[in-house]
């Protein structure tokens, strides 16, 4: 049976939903995964850092009332966020980078994945900014040190968009993918539909906990944006940066034109895609696109979110799940280390044989 | 590079639109895949059967207007389809099933996998028969040699579903799923809601080649219960029979049934599902369900066929594609030679390293 040793860097919402995950599944994954997991440092700005490398008992992290520092009262422990020191000198086999997305240089998530990687030690996050902004030379890096950069979270949490394409749909030909991949605006459409105004809806969502406080990223797109930035350099091979990406929000979208789509049996839905085009050059956007109610996207109501993958073999297929929450965000940083030990597993049964 | 050389049993439009698509793509596989495919020899009923340890030129293959006992003519061939000693003694490495399906006992294509997982060759397939009766024995089989058992295109063509819930949602609790699984009669079912009456419907659907002459497999729920067994027994571990699984189909639905779920804003469809009881057990039925509007199936139109996956950690993640067709149901074949080559050449990188 294998245990990997882990680093959670950021413990907010998500690397503590996995934290749950952990202390409630690890004797299921040992029986089905063929795997354990093991916390050995956790780092996190507010509460500081602490490596233990016999390993933390996950339950306690989460039930535990740390205030601010509150690591520092820990054996190991600090007061402060020491990530490089964490990141390089934790008897970690994964670091699982969840801190915040900057969607400008991608940092300090970009220097975390950068050390870890350096070190010899895999990564799985569920961070855009690191995979919009510098996935290519995270690739490199994670080759040149005989490990892992995994991140299926940072598209739509833990619904399969990476690998599915990577792992079931190699030799199809995808030539283009759209999408809704922001659930906040999702949801605003769906109550400007039901007769609610922008800023109605928009403070419904916000109530629901569906929008932030700041919704400007949602509903302007920017969110999208990288998103479309992710799928199209993963899937299309192309080398795009944010700024490459048109982008219009649905602010802009009034009661009348909500009014006139369903008129027309059709739906605003805000749309993130890309395109090969015959010259190969692959072309994004995200924008709000009238779509007819038959469209596969058009009845992907509420947070959900979906991708279709146009190819050539196989038309168009298409993937709805969350694309939100805390335990489904975790779940894609398992999904990663399940990756990483199929591809290990398999290697290491082919050499016994 | 690598050249694999295939066996194709049977040569119907299936493996026909294999050999049309290796005649066009050998050279981007090369390039994207790492492969070439070569026929070493081909099988059917009616033309006969060859080998040519060379191979075949695809492109001759389908444009020659070979009469019946034709490949007889060719060096190499015989008149008659003596697929034993074709699956034993061609120098395959991969026999590619796609006979007609029998519901029964899955002959004689389990045969034809039996023959050539025994001799050291992997099998692809894309016909229920083996996998929904036998998947269990050939899967002992292939393991036992060293080789692989691969069946992607025996429920959803080329859309991915087993290798889908294999390689992107192991670990996600699957505890059940629920499928639209048949194309014809969701055709039916679709043009039932536009005002047709069944028998009209079905017509129209063999018109338009969507069904066949005889119709019943397909709107008395029998294709779908097959797929329903391949998928409990894949996704769900069952060991589930086809007669283990309840199945009523569409035939029985009148236009005011139709008519009377448009009222309520919901919708027939003939739905295959199975799910884990707090019993451990596995329960499979095949039945026309009416469903809301609003749900995942609801919106699957005419010969598009979808899947929704119940998991604990993700709830339900759906994946939509097309459910039939020549070329898509190929693509299912080529995937699957994708997955062998995949880890046969991971386990060589590993190797090296």
């Amino acid at each position: 049976m294998t245990v990997y040793n882990i680093a959670l860097i950021g413990f907010g919402g998500v690397n503590r939903a996995l934290a749950e995950l952990i202390a409630t599944r690890n004797t299921l994954w040992e029986r089905e995964l063929g795997f354990r997991l093991n916390i050995v440092a956790v780092s996190d700005l507010y509460l500081g850092s602490v490596i233990s490398p016999n390993g933390l008992d996950a339950k306690t992290l989460i039930d535990a009332k740390f205030t601010k520092g509150g690591f520092g009262q820990l054996s190991g422990g600090n007061a402060e966020a020491d990530n490089e020191t964490i990141i390089r000198t934790a008897p970690a086999d994964i670091v699982v980078e969840a801190t915040f997305t900057n969607p400008t240089d991608g940092e300090p998530a970009v220097s975390h994945c950068r050390w870890a990687l350096a070190s010899g030690k895999h990564v799985v996050t569920t961070n855009k900014g690191p995979v919009a902004l510098a996935a290519l030379e995270l690739k490199a890096l994670a080759e040149a040190n005989g490990v892992r950069f995994e991140y299926e979270g940072s598209v739509m949490s833990g619904t399969p968009v990476i690998r599915m394409a990577a792992k079931t749909l190699a030799g199809a030909e995808v030539d283009g993918f759209e999408g809704i991949l922001n659930g906040t605006s999702n949801f605003v459409l769906g109550r400007m539909e039901s007769g609610l105004d922008f800023d109605t809806a928009v403070r419904e969502a916000q109530e629901l906990g569906y929008a932030e406080a700041d919704p400007t990223a949602d509903v302007e797109g920017f969110d999208v944006r990288l998103k479309v930035v992710i799928l199209a350099n993963e899937l299309l091979g192309a080398q795009l940066k944010p700024d490459d990406v048109t982008c219009k929000g649905i602010s802009q979208l009034s009661p009348s034109d909500i009014g006139d789509a369903a008129k027309t049996n059709s739906r605003w839905k805000l749309i993130g895609s890309a395109s090969r085009g015959a010259d190969g050059r692959v072309v994004g956007s995200v924008m709000p696109k009238q779509l007819p109610l038959e469209h596969p996207l058009a009845a992907v109501n509420g947070p959900t979110n979906a991708v279709s993958f146009n190819t050539k073999l196989l038309g168009s297929v298409t993937v709805t799940g969350p694309g939100a929450g805390r335990i489904e965000t975790a779940y894609a940083l398992l999904s990663d280390i399940v990756a990483i030990h199929t591809q290990s597993t398999s290697a290491i049964a082919k050499e016994a044989a």
